[in-house]
């Protein structure tokens, strides 16, 4: 016996059990799919949470089965997250925006036992559920009165699942590399994979996540997270508010800048968590409408870069500063922060947003590096790109039941499929998608810089660049351009605007312009086809 | 394979590769005992702590053992820290202020094989290396130029060991449970007992003391830790300002006002750490001298309770926000704020100071309770107090060797020794000592706060209270107190000012007005010679 410290597993539960003992009656307001505005507190969700364990137990559910959930951001939701990896179940997030059959292959990938949904996805399970083959149970996430009258599925009701269950019991002891949690990604090639997060890390995140750079959590924060709990653990925020034991504001199945702005003035909102699209809209919005965000001073922003104009204009219009973050459903999903550093805050207004444009530095527990395709280390000089590499103790090890097989190289990076930049403050910044960059004599070209480049052409409305097949190159860049409505645009014009804004030898060899372009389920450009639709194309010879 | 997350074991040099990675040139000020002001960076000290751990894999030192520094808060302390548990062996911290022959028991007991120390203590060494059974090698923390011409000991030069050891091998791939450093308590009861720190163990406390309610620290914070690396790890900030980012401000072997005033000043210190003895004198200073305390908005404090007019000092004339911290030794050390919550912010000034003099709640990681004699929980009312007990991952399991054998009950608490009450919003007060508190009647009675009531009685400079037995009541209170030069108290003087500001029977059965008061090296009262003199005191009835 040479000294110990404590066992002390890091356990999900003990984030919740941490909230309802230091601060019990700190708020979680919830706008419902009911309609209602719902005002709880952490030890009446824990409690619940405990209730819906007990529940799980008694339907014969074991520890490390999975049990999905459709949901908004609610208390429900939160208490069913709790609750089952409470009990040593896994919580799977099911996305609801993913194309019905990616519902249908993830839920049998998965073998979800129950599936736990909000009344707003009543029709889209009805009808789905004759194709779910492992699925037992279904919980309508509501009570009583707001049950159907008649339904196709034989359905439990969340209130009297757990009504009169016992909040005593103890929460299941297991060591802390226990699943806790399920999410797969919305590849745009093949089926999705699953990560399935561990109790360690998701403590661990929610640990990093709290610290000042990234969400600055204290008991006296009033945190929204407009990002969905079944995008990527919710930025993990019902985690890391229990952990600091701050009051928790969700919208429900609300997305409409009116709503939010009303809830963020209303509850005293201090940061709030959503991807870029939600705030051009409450941008524009705010434009006509006034009335401003109450007590919003900060705001996190991930899921896609930040616009510099949003930037400053949540600065200069609102006083709300904005912390810019990346990360992705393999990384829990936290990998960077944006937040200011000495050395930024030391430059002029403009020079500084050069950086706040980019997503920042690791976090403490995110390793990070740029290599190039023959994983040579490249300088941080903001001008090289290569793929983005990542460890660390909340970054995927394996994809759910083994998926894409080995997935870490032999030093155990996670290659993120991005490319990037390190530059020599430490921010990185997203280049492209490595599946997408064009190589070009050896040279890298980065389709997304020459897309946004091409959209500020008169009369573009949305542009895509792919490689093709070249003889001399390997690759060289195909722009395909839209056209908005009624304006007419032509290759040489495009090419003669781009001219002085790229590097010469970056200028698209072609330009076509087409009446549509395809995207994805969740509005990501569909490369993988327009690849698939040019790989033919002869691109004219100078 | 069900699909995982990556194993990256918690390992203290985690902490500074990261801080060297995305904060290389992050300064690291320490002002010397050689007499300069030094300069340095995260990643230049990283880069001499890798060159300190090959030179002891060249002094063949193994994995586990135990090395020990006698060092002031410097950038060579840091680097030894460092190297040392990134070799894998463990940096024992010893205390300079402890009797000589504590000193050297907890050396010999520690079985340490290198001793680092400061120049300072070169003669205290020399006195003491005869009776030191197991140090082989004495380093210098200095350069060749300020090496003394001629020593009683062997000794290597700091600067001379390092100089052209590589920087590029690789840290010790360790289990994140192995240890990583050493510090004895300093028991005012039988020999120091070692608590010996893991690395998981100091990774996990950093994390949450980085948090926003704890030390909120931020790449751009200037950090100054003023409690010593001897002192409890100076409070993990050589870790969190790693994990942050941080400038980190060091004033050696300094603890003079004027020297910490013009340090924090002249380096923009944003957060300065330190016991409430320090802060006395730097306030007294501060009234006759002028000047301020620069950027300074925040001051962390830990190791006694702060003083209500300390609090409202800083406040008041410096815009300097006081956070009261409390934890020891065997939680490494840090247990909980006194952060604000929403409940304390909307009060009234004079009211929110009644919960900011107390100890606060609990970070997240550290279970508490209060338990009476019988082990039966107590309520959180703020009245009732018992023995504070804590449970965590960067609690004491065993001391080091398994000295005092068992230390935690069957539920796995520790006993922290203090008696304590938690209110209603979860802020936790200590009022004893559980060895001294006075158990009248089934009752408990704070020695403490009758200590403290009769400082302030006309002519006491300084009181202690003890049980004495008592034939009826089990114990009851004695008083001895100190008058102040040239004063005269009298038994019944004291029962007199004591009457109405204590509960009746709390009252002290006796007074003595005594010559001295005996002291542990630390300075606190030392209570068992008390009782032990006083054991057979006779009580007068009244």
């Amino acid at each position: 016996m040479f000294g110990t410290m404590q066992d002390w597993p890091l356990l999900v539960w003990r984030l919740i059990d941490h909230a309802a003992a230091w601060h019990p009656r700190r708020e979680i307001v919830s706008l419902t799919c009911e309609g209602d505005e719902h005002r709880s507190d952490w030890l009446t969700v824990r409690d619940r949470a405990r209730q819906v364990a007990a529940a799980l137990r008694g339907l014969g559910i074991q520890p490390g089965e999975r049990l999905a959930t459709l949901a908004w951001n609610s208390y429900r939701h939160i208490e069913c997250w709790y609750g089952i990896s409470g009990m040593g179940a896994v919580a799977h997030t099911i996305n609801p925006r993913l194309f019905e059959d990616q519902i249908v292959y993830i839920a049998n990938h998965a073998e979800d036992r129950v599936l736990f949904l909000d009344l707003t996805f009543l029709p889209l399970v009805e009808r789905l559920a004759p194709r779910l083959q492992t699925v037992e149970t279904y919980v309508l996430l509501t009570d009583r009165a707001h049950m159907p009258a008649a339904s196709g599925l034989d359905l439990l009701c969340y209130e009297e699942m757990i009504a009169g269950q016992p909040v005593d019991q103890p929460w299941a002891d297991l060591p802390e590399t226990a699943p806790a949690g399920l999410c797969y990604t919305s590849g745009t090639t093949g089926n999705p994979k699953g990560v399935q997060y561990s109790h360690r890390s998701n403590v661990l995140h929610a640990m990093a996540a709290c610290m000042t750079d990234t969400f600055g959590l204290s008991a006296t924060s009033v945190v929204m997270p407009i990002v969905p709990m079944y995008h990527a653990n919710a930025w993990s925020v019902p985690y890391t508010a229990a952990a600091a034991g701050a009051k928790l504001v969700m919208a429900g199945p609300h997305f409409d800048p009116p709503t939010l702005q009303r809830l963020i003035i209303q509850e005293k909102v201090d940061l709030a968590l959503a991807v870029p699209t939600i705030w051009l809209g409450m941008l524009q919005h705010l434009e006509t409408a006034g009335g401003g965000l109450g007590a919003l001073t900060r705001t996190a922003i991930g899921g896609s870069a930040v616009p510099r104009s949003m930037i400053e204009q949540f600065d200069r219009l609102y006083g709300v500063r904005v912390v810019q973050l990346w990360g992705m459903t393999e990384m829990s999903p936290l990998g960077t922060t944006g937040a200011a550093t000495p050395e930024t805050r030391a430059m002029g207004y403009s020079e500084e947003l050069n950086y706040r444009v980019k997503q920042g530095r690791g976090m403490f527990g995110v390793e990070m590096r740029i290599v190039d395709d023959a994983g040579a280390l490249l300088p941080h000089d903001g001008e090289r790109f290569g793929r983005l590499m990542v460890r660390g103790p909340w970054v995927v090890g394996s994809y759910f039941k083994g998926d894409g097989g080995d997935i870490l190289d032999g030093e155990g990076w996670f290659d993120t499929g991005d490319v990037a930049t390190i530059d020599r403050l430490g921010f990185m910044q997203l280049v492209d998608r490595s599946k997408d960059v064009i190589k070009s004599g050896g040279e890298w070209i980065s389709s997304i810089a020459l897309e946004n480049a091409a959209v500020g052409a008169p009369g573009v409305a949305e542009a895509a660049v792919i490689g093709v097949p070249h003889p001399r190159w390997g690759e060289r860049p195909l722009l395909l351009v839209r056209a908005r409505d009624g304006a007419t645009v032509t290759r040489k014009a495009v090419l003669d605007f781009l001219d002085g804004k790229v590097a010469r030898w970056w200028l698209p060899d072609d330009v076509l312009v087409v009446d549509t372009l395809p995207h994805t389920a969740t509005g990501k450009l569909l490369k993988t086809e327009l690849r698939e639709r040019y790989r033919d194309h002869v691109l004219p010879t100078p």
